[in-house]
């Protein structure tokens, strides 16, 4: 499994991805899914990518590929970050093509769900999440994070913490905290975790990091905050019971 | 959709259940999930279901009739929860082989899980789930939780503070803090929640709770709890971003 985490605020975007995959329980291996493109001054891209890691790579080599061949469209030729959707879309539509009856054979899984965020010159930060089938949805500021692969563990601590005029370093720290929170209650996601940050409007990328297995920022970091969620915890107040509902089957056969 | 919870500690019980069921997301509905049999003095038998209503609302009847009629096997009867944990297992396989060949026909999910706990006197407090195939496993010291439905929003809270010697009353707090995290996440999940604690040799409840959308306890439990999160993440330290890893596809084409 996977779970990439895509943030954009009033002043940029934050990614965040963990680096495991397995094929069943018994293959379990390391491999890098958060990746960033950047031309100084002019545009920088960034990808997530979940799902069947076959497709997903030759995804990410058709696109790099073209870059290489300096091809008509790439990720260089396109004026706005929705042409990019739809170039990354198609790229996702023929590998799908290319690939799919082949597994569908054996029933395996040819899903695949990636993130797309960037600027390009002229226009502001943009934040996409494209489907297997390539079309797309983009994220707006009512709903400013977007999620792929194992995504339901790390969604309560954004949905209580993250808005779009939040500073990028709580964006990032909350991530942080969403994949770790995944990490903690699932095995298939996990370590090294790649982070980074896009400032919007700097056309370059000054903030990425990656934190391996017993990093000790990242123990560190998990160690405080558990002991913040402990120390929450026994601030709450105890239930009221008040009034007592009967049970179902209340019989009386006093006190044998 | 559906979430219950069962926790398990060295002084008893606790049971946690929203209320939401759906049939589509144009067809929602308010149903019970979470029942308790009482026996004061002898046992007391906790029930709560997750998945096909039809299904589970069958189970649960069936066991009432058992005990309306007085048949020779119903829930007092056994002198050990292992036994009734068999018992109502099999109620789940005979209904399971009315209901699922024709639910088969048109794609119909007839998938069905069950907690059950509770104590007979004589043996201490145990806590089961029960799958569909009516097997099922009991929570022991080092796992004292088992969940039902959509489980995975309100895992990360119960990961990080449940343990087998926590007080009963906290556990509660805590099994309300995973209802209302899945039920912010994912809306599925809805009031009232049941709540409920049994204490280990009371051989009764007396705390049994009900708390409906808009009940102010649960307003005022979530929004304190919204407040220490929030206080406890803008205690976290900042990112360490030190050595900045190169792009993967880092061009320099100048500050044009």
């Amino acid at each position: 499994m996977t779970y990439c985490l895509g943030i954009i605020t009033r002043s940029g975007l934050v990614f965040a991805a963990d680096s495991r995959t397995n094929a069943g329980v018994d293959y379990v291996s390391t491999y890098q899914k958060l990746f960033d493109f950047v031309w100084e001054g002019d545009r920088t891209v960034v990808i997530c990518t979940s799902g069947n890691l076959a497709i997903t790579q030759s995804i990410l080599t058709l696109i790099q590929n073209d870059l290489y061949k300096q091809e008509p469209q790439n990720l260089t030729t396109f004026s706005n970050m929705y042409d990019v959707a739809n170039y990354v879309g198609a790229k996702v539509r023929w590998v799908q093509e290319q690939q799919k009856p082949w597994l569908q054979k054996d029933g395996i899984d040819a899903q695949c769900n990636l993130l797309l965020g960037g600027q390009i010159k002229g226009e502001s930060a943009q934040l996409y999440m494209i489907y297997t089938q390539g079309n797309f949805i983009q994220a707006t500021p009512e709903t400013p994070f977007l999620q792929i692969g194992e995504t339901k563990y790390g969604k309560p601590i954004l949905d209580r913490t993250l808005h779009f005029d939040i500073d990028l370093e709580s964006a990032a720290k909350c991530a942080l905290l969403s994949i770790d929170s995944t990490m903690k209650s699932n095995i298939s996601v996990g370590p090294p975790i790649n982070l980074l940050i896009y400032h919007q409007d700097s056309f370059t990328v000054k903030y990425r990091l990656q934190l391996k297995a017993g990093d000790p920022f990242l123990i560190q970091f998990r160690k405080q905050w558990e002991i913040a969620i402990r120390q929450a915890f026994e601030q709450m107040p105890d239930i009221d019971w008040g009034y007592n509902s009967p049970s179902i089957y209340p019989v009386e056969t006093g006190e044998d």
